[in-house]
């Protein structure tokens, strides 16, 4: 019954690889597709349907240009993106501190 | 490239549901699977599949008794299921660290 034992953690973030990508640019401003799938270890196709998913919740901005004649993708969170991660984030803390809170406290083997 | 990217969160505790179990057993040592499905909203089917899937890692005992005649299952962290949580717990506060520390320095808006 009790709201507080499973937090709203928003399904969109929460999958481990797009909380990769939403980490990266929370902190990293905007970062080219090949960075993005360099830092985090991804497949293209792999990286291609994450980022999907967090453009079309609108968490993600995308922007198509060339360089050097090549298709050149750039990627940063938009107000939205960054809001929900911090809210996020939020709610990481707490599960963090309440797990804190409640750990054994023998100090055994 | 970088490592740290992507912190290898344990798949097995990082899905929602069983964030929630483990973080209920972490703090309340042992629970009756009524118990638990009432905390989680969770539906008898779905509770059970997770249970189960935590049992098969190691992290959780599951006892099975009667009461009054009728089953009653309680579930409990096993050691292994303690540390793994611990160990995921930090994986998060490494995660709200490094947010924390990235996070946009204007007050905006």
């Amino acid at each position: 019954m009790s709201d507080d034992a499973l937090p709203l953690l928003d399904k969109l973030i929460h999958e481990r690889a797009r909380m990769g990508i939403m980490s990266l640019l929370a902190g990293g401003g905007e970062m080219s597709f090949s960075e993005l799938r360099g830092d985090l270890g991804l497949t293209d196709g792999n990286l291609s349907v994450h980022l999907k998913t967090l453009q079309k919740a609108g968490y993600l901005a995308v922007t198509k240009t060339y360089r050097k004649r090549r298709p050149h993708t750039t990627c940063s969170l938009t107000p939205e993106g960054r809001t929900a991660f911090e809210a996020y984030i939020d709610q990481l803390e707490e599960i963090v501190r309440r797990a804190r809170g409640s750990r054994a406290p023998e100090g055994g083997s």
